[in-house]
């Protein structure tokens, strides 16, 4: 007998789906208010896509396997190689810039820990074919008013932005080889889940001297973009990243949304094919993992043999967002609506029932009809708890006089209304 | 380099994607104006849950595999044993009968011929704990209603409905053993793809006797429940099941779809898990494959090791019917569309040219700013072709005295309008 999911993934019982939906809803309300259009790939890919130089841990949790004619397949892992096999299979037919968002569920076959899921819905929204950091800023703005249309506020979140350039040119002045950095990069997207001493160990297994290991944490002190500056001044270093990033954050105040983005040097993202600025959205008290997350990606277009074209791409999950919402009390009640309950009193009431409920589903109505006879008293107690607004009887004694019995299941007011009038 | 999907299965570009939205969102519509509630289940389940007695051509063909924790997993082949074992889990707490709908995509391992595909988008409506054939009459009344929501009236669709209990009568009397019964039935399935030849063959392959193979040929061509009756009434035999397959088409004509519905012996399904009255609806001329199916299930429930709870369902797929509307010239265009594309002169203009985009966001307006400077020409002719109704230009002499210039895209009608009041 299997009554649960696979380990690791979801049921979604109509709470839970209601749930889902007042979400996917409001991703897709703000993504066209943006003017993103939706698209959607295959869950299944293969393999090969997500099979990349490596480091990365979403490789290493493949949720991959051999189907019957022999091909190795994945379960999406992430959406972005797909949306990028998309643009690339059309070329340049697609007219520039591409704004698309989609609400694909993403599986990660992950270590059972700390109620971690083995699947999740995940918002993308990416814009391909902008060079400006113009980009940046419209996605991080898209996403913040999703979290004020859910009700979170300045002091619910805050957005946390970096620049792999600037890093790179940071760690570059303190004498780090480029080589080096892209793994330096994932040893420091884990700064949050593990303690410095294991960082350090990290680094040493790339082959990073504990002097330079030093120099990497004296950089990740760094705390502004003045700071910052200077490090690249002193060092007579091009400071181009620095003025990108600053750029991000003029363009972040044009959409009123400055006050909620912060600099933060370890920002770097766990994706290695991220080549600018990268940042994550956490709840106020950094409580919860990443709420979302994103950045500018140059090359991975190129990567899968299309033309190089720039891109700047965000996901954000179902699931971190519920639990804080969750956490504040601010998760709205996903009780089930109908607007009539049609009851026939018999089943000689049958067919004017069924007939009373279709002209209200005409009406626009969310109508149940009884479809079994049950005694009165458990037919109301029914259609209270499935949240109908009305019950409408119908009953011989007043069918005789073409009426039928109307119950304000709020009030419990009861009116014999004509039967072409009932609304 | 990987530009495509994996064999058999679709990407959605963004004009496919509206396609799917319009027709998941009259599915959503039509299915809650019934009073169903929307669930949803893993697209991947243990592989245990699809595997059957057998025969049945939709286990030969699961997509199935073994994880990286040995466990036998299957992309779901249908939607229907992910909703009985939910309905087990939660046991007597969920209030009967249970009403619920679902649009999950399903996959089949299949040749890959004729167009078929690997995966589909099935919406699937069961009701669950009602023993009258009310059942049936509602959810074949709600896919009515849908066809009729999309474009399709009395001369595009039929209904053709039998009742596996009403069959099994008629064969018995024509002396059929009752173990013989579900190979039968699969064999019948196959009526519409296969020769009456290759039908006999497989009769004889279930172990059938030449006389009996021509036995079941006769029982096919009755044509009215009329016939069947009088069949069921020299033998001597029970008439129950005919009784019912008339109550169903009684329980139809109150919702006003009777003349859509035929009788037809010969529709049995492809699915040994149904044990009443089955149906599918066809297009008027039969060019296509069912557009959806359905039908009684007294038994799933109880195979998954929960109590024996008799159920109604169907299952409606996204490929049929949207080839028949091409087909007919119903489908509608899916083009892009914006209420403003805001276009900033140069960069000094961005900032007002975001707030003016935000501003009319929050006017509920769908707004694509322009993230990079180009020719105002380009600019306007990239808006045509996104679908923009307006187009704001942000350029200083207007904003100098307040004002941005609104272009109506349709007339080519240009004012300046102070900034305040674009909408």
């Amino acid at each position: 007998m299997i009554t649960g999911p696979p380990r690791g993934m979801r049921d979604f019982y109509p709470e839970d789906a209601r749930l889902k939906n007042w979400l996917f809803g409001l991703w897709r309300e703000v993504s066209e208010s943006f003017g993103f259009e939706e698209y959607d790939g295959p869950v299944v890919e293969a393999e090969e896509l997500y099979i990349r130089k490596s480091g990365e841990e979403i490789v290493g949790q493949l949720y991959n396997f051999e189907d019957k004619g022999g091909r190795r397949l994945a379960l999406r892992p992430e959406m972005t190689p797909t949306l990028a096999r998309m643009i690339i299979a059309k070329g340049a037919s697609l007219p520039r810039p591409i704004k698309w968002f989609s609400i694909p569920q993403c599986f990660r076959y992950e270590r059972m820990s700390r109620g971690r899921k083995r699947e999740h819905y995940q918002w993308n929204l990416d814009i391909v074919g902008v060079e400006d950091v113009t980009a940046e800023a419209e996605v991080i703005a898209a996403a913040a008013e999703f979290l004020r249309r859910i009700g979170l506020g300045k002091d619910d979140f805050r957005v946390f932005l970096s620049n792999r350039r600037l890093l790179a040119a940071l760690l570059k002045c303190r004498g780090l080889a480029d080589d080096k950095f892209a793994g330096v990069c994932l040893v420091i997207d884990k700064k949050t889940k593990e303690t410095d001493e294991a960082l350090r160990a990290m680094m040493g297994e790339i082959g990073l001297s504990p002097e330079m290991v030093e120099r990497i944490f004296e950089v990740l002190q760094i705390r502004t973009l003045e700071e910052a500056e200077r490090v690249l001044l002193d060092a007579g270093a091009p400071i181009e990243a620095l003025q990108e990033t600053r750029r991000v954050f003029d363009c972040l105040s044009f959409y009123g949304v400055e006050d909620f983005c912060q600099f933060d040097i370890s920002i770097v993202r766990g994706l290695l094919y991220y080549t600018g600025p990268v940042f994550e959205f956490y709840d106020f008290e950094r409580k919860f993992r990443a709420i979302c997350g994103g950045g500018r990606y140059d090359n991975l277009l190129e990567s899968y043999g299309g033309e190089r074209i720039t891109a700047v791409g965000l996901g954000f999950g179902d699931v971190v967002i519920t639990e804080i919402l969750a956490d504040k009390g601010l998760l709205p009640s996903f009780e089930r609506k109908l607007d009539f309950v049609v009851i026939p009193f018999s089943e000689n009431e049958r067919k004017v029932a069924t007939e009373l409920s279709q002209s209200l589903r005409a009406k626009g109505k969310r109508v149940s009809t009884l479809l079994e006879a049950k005694k009165l008293r458990k037919a109301l107690a029914d259609a209270d708890r499935a949240g109908a607004e009305k019950v409408a009887i119908v009953a011989p004694d007043e069918l005789a006089v073409g009426r039928v019995v109307v119950r304000d299941m709020l009030t419990g007011e009861e009116n014999a209304v004509p039967i072409g009038e009932v609304c």
